[in-house]
């Protein structure tokens, strides 16, 4: 049976309902939770190769036990080869399986496992039964929940995908256990961010307990981590196309910190890091329009350089960063909707804001060095 | 505004309800019902060579005199070029255009440009606003309606695809003026289906009317089209994603059908006389079964025949044929599921077919010349 209280949240979409799993462990469970989610057939695991033997070869008898017979493709996944080719290497392997519409594909990896592998299932034969298994902080808390799967083109990122929503996320903390102390970090820029727009209690208990947090010792940071998950889960069961007023939200700091990964170069900044600055950036905005004080400001700096965040950028110039936010594709029709604090956890979008505003903030998260 | 008079139905799904426009000279109403249907920014036109230049240009123009900033893609699509590649091509046009998410794209042309340009749409920043202008009448009576969309691979045809809704589909009964007669046939074998399978009365009009039907002079071609597009309409709202019972009932003569398009190389039949094919072998069957007595299978030979779509096939064998149908992607672990005629407009479907049945009847639609 499906334990409870490992649930962390249950997404609910027009593509279905689905739980998003989060405990120390998890992985053992992934055969009764998919049984539960209502999927049979056969399992097709794809897996980072950075996850092979140890944590495939515990997925892979976790369904093998409980009935699912299971193929098995590790890939090395990373940013530069997150695109068709890949996909199509995917499709291939499937077509060698004869992988019909009622066997599910797994994702067992960080950020671009879950994009690519979710892109594959989504479209292979029109959508076949899709599991999420993150196994980074970031994918973790944001990228594994709400149904974006996409791969890049040489024109941009992101630029081919769908809303395609998984059947069952399955986090298992123990995964983490491994991961680098800089992309934890990049994963706590996204898990404290959802507590500066929408959560002010969150945001207090990374700033009372970094170090509990950052060590992933005891109950707090699995709580912590659960608690982050159910506000994505919330703003994307109230707005899973982003056409309302809520998912943008999350895009908070991600208009200055697109442009730092663009102009940087993709792979100087993680992600994580680049939404850092891009929050700083921000920050910077809504205290010169009069909706922060100094004071919050400081205060934000403070805890995203608790949590080993950089807040400030080198070697770009203002004038390259203003000009990437502009072809950003979240612009519509040429203006920028700018997500801004009024004050912890309560996040608005600006579309008025003047551009020596921008220009001016930004300056302000360049350093000299 | 819109005109009623024209709407041959609306198609109800989760991604949104949809119009099926169906005229003489629909196109220069293109702009005006994409303006109903709430579409907004430029349009991207990707029609089929074919299409090029007057019809094309009339579209442009139809679009352009109602506010759409209008670009134009040209390309020729067919069966063998109906693959990544060619979706690759488009994704790179609308890069360079930086077309955004409330964009709208276009398809002109047959079957092969509403799958493939549907793909490109679907995909492109996780899916943008897609109109169908099919031009074929097959793609009219069928493929245009019901968000089926795809491409092929090596391994297969239609492996990689998606569900993606067009906001409307238009269907100009003038684009058929230039069809050569055996397309022509090819689409009316999927129409006569949509009478065999779901509405005695249609079937009754194509037998009593052949040649008014086939000169498409008159209302009454138009008005049975329209009745066609409606049977397919309801359909797809009662079962969007294939897993109830009703939209499989469609699938009527493509078991065999497909197994003839795959055995005898793909483009040697078109899809419609290989259905036709399999409607026969079909009937066969369920006669076999008891299920149709000899007299109905007569009728439908004869009416199949009277729009000049071939009823055997040649140049292939039983083995082949049934090889096929098991690796037909529709079969669910193993079992084919087979739809049969109860009677005229009465269909069913059964899993339970003794293979000895189905090699007769396959038998008897294989000519020996």
């Amino acid at each position: 049976m499906a334990n409870d209280e490992n649930l962390a949240a249950v997404v609910s979409t027009t593509q279905g309902d689905y739980r998003v799993v989060v405990a120390r462990g998890a992985i053992e469970d992934i055969g009764t939770e998919m049984i539960n989610a209502g999927l049979s057939g056969r399992a097709f695991l794809v897996a980072d190769v950075a996850m092979f033997p140890t944590a495939v070869h515990r997925a892979h008898e976790a369904l093998e036990r409980n009935g699912f017979v299971t193929n098995v493709m590790t890939l090395e996944l990373s940013e530069s080869n997150k695109n068709l080719d890949t996909v199509q290497k995917i499709y291939e392997w499937l077509a060698q399986h004869r992988a019909e519409r009622l066997d599910t594909v797994i994702a067992m990896g960080g950020g671009v496992a879950g994009d690519l592998v979710g892109f594959a299932a989504a479209t292979w034969l029109r959508g076949v039964p899709f599991v999420q298994v993150p196994t980074s902080l970031a994918s973790m808390v944001d990228a594994s929940i709400g149904g974006k799967v996409a791969v890049n083109l040489p024109a941009g990122k992101n630029l081919v995908g769908a809303f395609y929503q998984p059947k069952l996320v399955l986090q298992d903390i123990d995964h983490l256990k491994t991961l680098p102390k800089r992309e934890m970090a990049g994963g706590w820029a996204e898990a404290i961010k959802h507590g500066l727009i929408l959560d002010a209690n969150l945001l207090d208990t990374f700033e009372r307990f970094p170090d509990e947090m950052q060590s992933l010792k005891g109950d707090l940071a699995v709580k912590t981590i659960r608690r982050s998950v159910q506000i994505k889960a919330e703003v994307v069961s109230a707005d899973e196309f982003e056409r309302g007023d809520t998912r943008v939200l999350l895009n908070y700091g991600h208009t200055v910190g697109h442009a730092i990964e663009a102009v940087s170069g993709y792979g100087k900044y993680l992600h994580g890091e680049a939404v850092a600055i891009g929050m700083m950036a921000a920050a910077g905005i809504a205290e010169k329009l009069g909706m922060l004080d100094r004071e919050f400001v400081d205060r934000q700096r403070a805890v995203l350089q608790r949590y080993n965040l950089p807040v400030s950028v080198s070697g770009v110039t203002v004038d390259a960063i203003i000009a990437a936010t502009k072809s950003d594709k979240k612009s519509r029709g040429g203006t920028i909707r700018w997500v801004q604090l009024e004050g912890p956890g309560k996040a608005v979008t600006r579309r008025d804001v003047p551009e020596e505003i921008v220009r001016a903030s930004v300056a302000e998260v360049i350093s000299k060095s």
